[in-house]
């Protein structure tokens, strides 16, 4: 993922979450309409193997937009899943980055729903992998049964390969998929969608997808211990570069020159140290950009939300899995929860500029280059975002700076009533799950191409079952289950059939 | 050269200079007493063959103590050349690092000078040079002659091995060397010389160097032109890191976690920045630390030396070659000089955080370092400019931030009048070479324990001959000069023969 979803857990595993706590199952497991889904439910054991090879069959083939590997063969091969899965009509669409895929699925049902993919995964070094990333192999993982080690398993192959799974099992139970389907599938997700606006705005796409009664991607959203978190949103996110350069600056070197001309020299990486403190208060977190839009104050009903997660989840335990002491300004729980989900950051994800290796190197640097994301909440735009930013950083002597944005978008977020969202509380609790609801992901993912201007639509992520390692080696995605309160991929699959007939309701 | 030193001309090519201008040889090429040099000039030539593979010997062997390779072979061979060139006590001396080496030569003369020599030489990677880098080939150089391309080529073994020729061709017209010579020998220059006070310190080392007129590196001072610059000092330096991280911090986090947490976790990457931010005032070059020991201003005689250099030298050549468009503060060229020589600095070398490769990866970073340098003019010493940066830091709310400090030492100067310095003038003279005096390279080496307390000698660079490329790729030495204004191997040597015999007087 670009950024950072439910449904994925990846090297900062629990951190959108700062919800999640064990809830125990109340609901009995079998519920109304369940005897309906018996004959799909047997065709989903059957098939078992079957869909298992597909999603082995997948991770062995890569499209990673960072590294321009396996296109246009990805999205070939997209197509042709989404085609044997029913869909009737597939569209490979092109775009000035990778292509995506458009397809719809018309079951003549009086219902539509959309479906948001992605085809490619993030990039990967075998060599930090205890299993070989495109092999898929099935492994034993303590505590929870057998996992699939891939890279793609959990994010967002596996879930996805589920869903594909339940359109198979459906059909081979004979019957037709309880809702129509669109699916709109982009390579490039983990680049940061920066063409998907290509894909869903074409007036075939806009057209299909506006029957609909929102969008959901397929996902893991179980945790270890089965826990499920809907959420009702994302933060936005701009990722961008700010680089300060002699040659750009006309001060300053441009090349790097000995450190002793630093006594004549100017230095662009002073230059970058001073421009970046005028970003931030002294705290580092109060964002001090002149112009910059402001967030939206939280509602009732969200603090709500916040102050029930918050109450029920184990604080001493995230700040030990985050290495974390004190939340900033030394908020207590609640409040850090609620900074968390409201607030939007300046962050440095990284800084370079000149002598970057072991001790020491005597250089002037002519070049140095800080990376932000920032994040946005309801109420900011990504452009309004970047021209504040731009336009503060020249009225503060640094209009030489480049701002190179690389990748982001607006903010995403769903009424807790959307029908997508209650079919989906309607499912879990029918699974004998109580899910915490929450506000939005302090992560971002690219669902404002649904829920913003001109479709407006409900957009979120559905799906139980678990995985984890998204970003990571040994990314993995559980197939057969140990634990009781969490789903194998037979499982996730029946969530998949369990919802598609709840939305169909 | 752990920082920059005259005689030596790496990437920074020309930037501790500040001065260089073809000067016309004046003086006559045979001047007094050269006739008694014949002999000695005779076993320079003959013995040409046998110095170059002496030299070659050398290079193939390395000592880089960054890397720790080849200790204490180093040292071994370092021993055997001082012996094999008639210095009668010759002593490996341990240290807390890499072993020194002292060496005493008794030629009954009245007079005893000081030699300062490293064997080790900077890292290489022999995929960036177009010749083998241990090999030391000779190849041909455009406008130059043959040169003799290896690593230490100039820095620093050319130069010494020139200087050992003229004791073996001394020996060999069968005379005693005119001085009495003291060796002192480190093998961690390039890494900042942090145990020379260690072989220095030793009192059998103090009394030898007690009884001398002064130490002097060989060294290859004439640039492409033949333009020898004397200078009489240097900048003392520190060089460190900035270490900010979430575990000394106490807020933060203690590994990198996902950047979405940002929003309720401290930022140490922002936290450093503050600190940096402090460090100096908006211009980048405005020293801001609280109780920064302050320079000693420019005397008369010393704003005299850069006036008369800047008037010579070429600015816009400058300019161009360091790809600088302007100098700090728009000062014109004379006070940009005096400003290279007079100011310490405060420099940013490297900064480190985070995420440092293509494109943005969401991480909130868990430590990020800034490497600085601090160049010290005279009036300041190192441990007072730590002690003040600490100080500054804690005071300021950056206490957490670790100050880690891998190398450095005090300023350097030596007076004009010294006899060391004039013996350099009269050679040069004498040789038909006006050199161009200059109150202190804006450069670093560790001169500081001959001229500082307790032996307060003087101490200097001397060589006729040219190389390039210290620490960069292709590094040379010229062997045979097709330039009438730049002597070759046989010239460097017999510049050593003359100085020693000027000192002599």
């Amino acid at each position: 993922m670009f950024a950072k979803r439910a449904g994925s857990s990846g090297r900062a595993a629990g951190a959108w979450l700062a919800v999640a706590i064990a809830i125990t199952a109340v609901a009995p497991a079998h519920a109304a309409g369940e005897a309906d889904l018996a004959p799909i439910r047997a065709e989903v054991a059957k098939r078992h193997g079957e869909a298992l090879a597909r999603l082995r069959d997948w991770i062995a083939q890569p499209a990673i937009a960072a590294e321009d590997r396996g296109f246009p063969a990805g999205a070939g091969h997209m197509a042709r899943l989404a085609r044997e899965a029913g869909f009737q009509h597939v569209q490979v669409i092109p775009t000035d980055g990778k292509p995506g895929v458009f397809a719809t699925l018309d079951a003549g049902a009086p219902r539509t729903v959309g479906l948001y993919f992605m085809y490619d995964v993030k990039q990967f070094d075998p060599a930090e992998w205890s299993s070989p990333p495109l092999e898929a192999r099935i492994v034993d993982k303590p505590d929870l049964g057998k996992v699939l080690v891939g890279r793609g398993a959990v994010n967002q192959k596996g879930p996805q390969a589920a869903l594909l799974a339940a359109l198979h099992a459906i059909r081979g139970a004979g019957r037709k998929p309880p809702v129509n389907l669109v699916l709109v599938a982009e390579g490039e997700e983990e680049i940061g969608s920066p063409h998907i606006g290509q894909i869903v705005r074409r007036p075939e796409v806009l057209a299909a997808l506006r029957r609909s009664v929102g969008v959901f991607m397929p996902a893991a959203m179980q945790d270890a211990e089965g826990v499920v978190t809907v959420s009702l949103g994302a933060k936005g996110v701009v990722e961008l570069e700010l680089v300060a350069s002699g040659e750009k600056w006309g001060r300053g070197p441009s090349k790097d020159v000995h450190s002793s001309l630093k006594a004549m020299v100017d230095s662009p990486a002073w230059h970058l140290v001073k421009a970046l403190d005028t970003l931030v208060g002294d705290d580092g977190n109060t964002i001090a950009i002149e112009g910059y839009p402001q967030p939206r104050p939280l509602g009732a009903a969200e603090r709500a939300m916040i102050a029930q997660g918050a109450a029920r989840r184990d604080e001493a335990r995230t700040k030990q899995q985050l290495g974390v002491k004190r939340w900033i300004d030394d908020l207590p729980w609640p409040q850090a929860n609620e900074r968390l989900v409201s607030q939007p950051t300046v962050n440095i994800e990284g800084l370079v500029g000149g002598y970057t290796g072991p001790g020491g190197k005597t250089v002037l640097p002519h070049r140095a280059v800080a990376k932000l994301d920032l994040r946005l909440v309801p109420g900011m735009r990504k452009d309004a975002a970047v021209a504040a930013l731009k336009a503060h950083l020249a009225k503060r002597g640094f209009g030489d700076i480049e701002v190179n944005v690389s990748g982001g978008y607006d903010p995403t977020e769903t009424a807790a009533d959307a029908p997508l969202i209650q079919a989906q509380l309607a499912t879990l609790r029918k699974a004998g799950i109580e899910p915490l609801l929450w506000p939005r992901n302090a992560g971002s993912y690219p669902g404002y191409v649904f829920t913003g201007e001109p479709l407006k639509l409900a957009a979120g992520h559905f799906g139980l079952g678990h995985g984890g390692g998204a970003h990571a080696p040994d990314e993995y995605y559980l197939i057969e289950s140990t634990h009781p309160k969490v789903r194998g991929f037979d499982g996730a699959t029946m969530s998949f059939v369990e919802y598609l007939y709840e939305l169909a309701r």
